[in-house]
């Protein structure tokens, strides 16, 4: 009797991923000892090709993109990675070497950031390849960072550079000039901020996944208060520069940044700056949290509030 | 400004399924105090439709079944569930109230096996509709039953009856007869074998998902011994029993029982009938593991070894 195909086809690509609890990936479940004291974060998320994706993306990079953005959900909580599993829904048509290249993309992750993989499924499908992720953190106790807890008169900071990801993405898509690459590689393989010590420094946080104006309207309705920015003080790399005034609301509502979104109470910045700093990730504050339900202001070159036609994506 | 239309579509759904660590499906993760003392047992398993369920069976049993796989992975590790985070990937196609039925099947399992939604994730897909369940148990350190450790002598155990599943869905796609609706509701409804408490009694454990000849080979092949069973002796419904000997094959071979599968010595055969007796849970004796790796031998009426077509599915 021969053993079913998956079995193969998981031993051949994700068994030397897996972490010691993981049980060579031949048991019904996984096995996990948490770190004593500690509370676990959870969180998952999918990505379907041609949707969160391009197919003709490389294999290594959809495997970054993947856990890039599953690791960023912990970075987003103050949350340390402990392991994932992982779901597969393949096509019949994807070449069986194509899973080579995306295991190579987590290896990869998970040596920069200190993770294995626990377990998960295989299946086919008649659809899009479809990768779903569950990713586990630990954190002590209370020390979990939330949407819900900026206060008026926090700054409102950014890590890294805003809008490279969309802008790769039109690069991909409308023929967006990319002279470095640098735009495109920012939409390929998000790296997820982890690292900084920000509890008892931010008082909320958030990735910013679906576009900065979006996401920090989460924070807003969250934490039950309103922000102000400044579009001239949210960071840009040069590359996103070149591409010109053109694409500044593009930049301000573009998803898949992956960066974080802080509120830090002005007596608490010095150490944000410490933390960062000690983690090489640059901040930038780009304004300020108020009182009342207005929603996020974008303020533009002339100090009047910027209109979008939309504040970020979905990819509902 | 609104909301993203996904958030919306999770409080309508699936907000009164989440318990107290998912921050209210609202935050980047969820958080969880695992139990003290407590190693975590984790599985993950996809179903799409078309594949591992019809287009058309009823919302309510796609819940069902979905919670109903999972749980059956935590009751083959002999694991307590604790909570799930659900990935769904949804074609344009499908009206918004399916998720109704769907999140009512999930709530009435959640009621009956103790565990709540943690947290996941929404999107769109082009293909067909794919959800993908991350589940969490716990279990006492060392105590989780493996596929590795059936030895020779060892007793070979199954939970209820095998094969109604399978010829449930013969009912639905073959026009088989189903005067009472069982074979049907076992196809749409696995009822995970949680509840009894089977470490020091059990020496291995798989659930029957793919069929009862390639999972006690998977039992096999990861403990390094054999096993002979007698079909007479497998256990059948009624209804199974009326589709005739000419669907003894199938009932073997086919997919879906989520019974449990066991290796059990002889000297604790009185505890495993006290615990299966205490969770109302029948349990039968249909054959002995032995020596060597001569696989899944299945005797027929005439004492002769069967041969099958294949000895089970693969959705792969």
């Amino acid at each position: 009797m021969t053993e079913a195909p998956e079995f193969a086809f998981i031993a051949r690509h994700f068994r030397s991923l897996a972490g010691p609890g993981a049980l060579g990936l031949a048991d019904d479940a996984a096995i996990l000892a948490p770190p004593p004291g500690r509370e676990l974060v959870l969180s998952a998320d999918t990505i379907v090709s041609g949707v969160h994706f391009l197919p003709d993306d490389p294999a290594e990079t959809v495997g970054v993109k993947l856990l890039g953005v599953n690791l960023s959900d912990l970075a987003a909580m103050g949350a340390t990675p402990l392991g994932y599993l992982l779901a597969v829904s393949v096509p019949g048509t994807l070449p069986d070497d194509w899973f080579a290249g995306f295991a190579r993309g987590l290896a990869g992750m998970q040596a920069r950031y200190g993770l294995t993989l626990l377990g998960g499924d295989t299946t086919a499908t008649p659809g899009p390849l479809t990768l779903s992720l569950t990713i586990l953190g630990h954190a002590a106790p209370g020390a979990a960072l939330r949407r819900n807890g900026a206060r008026p008169g926090d700054g409102i900071w950014v890590t890294g550079t805003i809008g490279d990801a969309t802008l790769g993405l039109a690069c991909l898509t409308e023929g967006l000039a990319d002279p470095t690459g640098h735009l495109v590689e920012r939409y390929r393989r998000p790296s997820p901020r982890l690292g900084m010590a920000l509890h008892g420094i931010a008082h909320a946080a958030i990735d910013v996944s679906d576009g900065l104006v979006q996401d920090l309207g989460h924070l807003c309705r969250q934490s039950g208060v309103s922000a102000r920015i400044a579009a001239a003080l949210v960071p840009a790399s040069d590359a996103a520069r070149a591409a010109g005034a053109a694409f500044l609301d593009r930049r301000l509502t573009g998803g898949d940044d992956y960066e974080l979104l802080l509120a830090v109470p002005p007596d608490r910045v010095p150490a944000l700056l410490d933390t960062a700093g000690a983690a090489r990730i640059a901040v930038t504050r780009i304004g300020v949290f108020s009182d009342g339900a207005d929603g996020v202001t974008v303020t533009g070159a002339d100090g009047a509030p910027m209109r979008f036609a939309r504040a970020g994506w979905s990819h509902f």
